[in-house]
């Protein structure tokens, strides 16, 4: 199931073959997720129940006219993350291109282990959907686009084991962690406004199968500039769960971004940029001044 | 206005002086507070709603009868925060006994300006109310208090000028930045669960003033530990909302804490932390092992 977020506030499931994809409007479920008065509760409340609800978004979805995927808005599939965690360097070939290039690690060791550096955030006001775009905040600064396959937490846990922790999986996104390089703390740099972008779908766990072996591509300005697979991960979507969740609860919604790989380059108001996951989808995602 | 949360889910007004405050139960405002479905508004909406509601909540206020403070089990005041944004090292003392302890700067460079190093994240999911307590979950690694003037953004705005930057707080709290050591990104260290304090209530604007002449305080089972004065921070208020804004909106319900002072010192389980703010209150805080 491939569940998707359009303009303005409808919820859809994308059906069809790459390239004559249909969107089918299913946002009557929501209507069967609680109303809640302040205070809100924590995390995406579709996800945390997307189980018990799965069934009748198909049968919505079977009822539904479906729209061209090219002709809606795509918004964010998650709606109300409650946070996005970042493996920062989880890629052998994007830590040696860092390594080699100052402009990229600012003096930075790169070369560290994930029990060494961690984990870090990017907030939340920073999620867009590919239609908003990115908008540019520092353009006199090297702003670099990253693509990253984002797993979105389905079941809350924490100290979770790696060999249960894809059971808290609900799906996987195509994620841009877009960075402005520079000094300052990456959960900075990475949190502008924007600077998220999620998309084209949430592809339920069922639908991926194994997220270690996913092409994962992008191109600027249709010029490919980054093409790897997700078994080239050194730490997988499942060691990172067991990692994060020593720390913190997982929560549904979550999204936990599993870093990029070689090839991130510097965008500028203007550009177009593409990416796309094998078995999630590929989304289009234009770049302006902010 | 003393606005506090407390268990089960219930608003108040504490008035009275200092050791003999009650808590008035105001808790009827949050059906003025729009009924929402999924996908649910960002950020806190009683916060963003507080200036159309101040009236009301006083008028409730003085129809209820008051409950002791000691009382009530305190929750964190902010029920819905978008982000917390924390400013690293904030003041000399703090910055000189890091320098001097490498088990606080574990080889870190302490002494960089905020342009340097930016400002980082913790998780909302870290939050907690002064009741609920610090899980330790490390406690074979170095758990410190860190006690810090926090303030509630109650308008949103984006490359804020510091002139007017005091305009976008609703309000200011106790904070505690609970923090393992260690050599990881500490928007990971200290986002564990419960490592987040807020309380004991979010004193509105007007009734704090300048939030730069503040008396602040912390013991640990009864010794005093830290002793300052907000005006020591490197950085003002003022000034880290105009920074971090250059980056991202700030939103109703997000919190910037503001930096500790020297005196951080390791916690167990089975301590009592008590933090003090002057013009905001006190809150009381047990440590167990989480």
């Amino acid at each position: 199931m491939k569940l998707c977020r359009y303009a303005p506030d409808r919820l859809g499931l994308i059906r069809g073959m790459t390239g004559n994809e249909g969107v089918h409007d299913v946002s009557a479920i929501a209507e069967r997720l609680p109303k809640s008065g302040w205070p809100y509760p924590y995390g995406d409340q579709l996800i945390a129940n997307l189980g018990a609800l799965r069934a009748d978004i198909e049968k919505l979805a079977d009822k539904a006219t479906p729209r061209p995927l090219a002709e809606v808005k795509l918004l964010s599939p998650v709606a109300n993350p409650g946070k996005v965690v970042v493996a920062g360097t989880n890629y052998s070939d994007h830590i040696e291109e860092a390594a080699r290039d100052q402009t990229l690690s600012h003096g930075r060791n790169v070369n560290r282990s994930l029990e060494d550096k961690g984990v870090f955030l990017k907030a939340t006001s920073s999620i867009v959907g590919p239609s908003q775009g990115v908008a540019q905040r520092f353009p006199d600064r090297r702003n670099d686009h990253e693509v990253e396959l984002c797993a979105v937490i389905g079941k809350a846990g924490t100290r979770i084991p790696q060999d249960r922790a894809l059971e808290h999986v609900a799906g996987y996104m195509v994620g841009l962690d877009m960075t402005v390089r520079g000094s300052e703390h990456p959960s900075l740099r990475k949190s502008i406004d924007s600077y998220t972008v999620f998309g084209p779908c949430m592809a339920t766990a069922d639908a991926v199968g194994d997220p270690q072996s996913l092409n994962l591509k992008l191109w600027l300005n249709g010029e490919q500039k980054q093409s790897s697979n997700t078994r080239y991960m050194i730490s997988t979507v499942a060691r990172l769960i067991e990692y994060a969740s020593q720390f913190y609860t997982l929560h549904p919604g979550d999204v936990l971004m599993t870093g990029t790989p070689a090839g991130v380059a510097p965008v500028k108001a203007g550009d177009m940029i593409e990416a796309e996951i094998e078995r999630i989808g590929r989304m289009r995602v234009p770049v302006r001044l902010g």
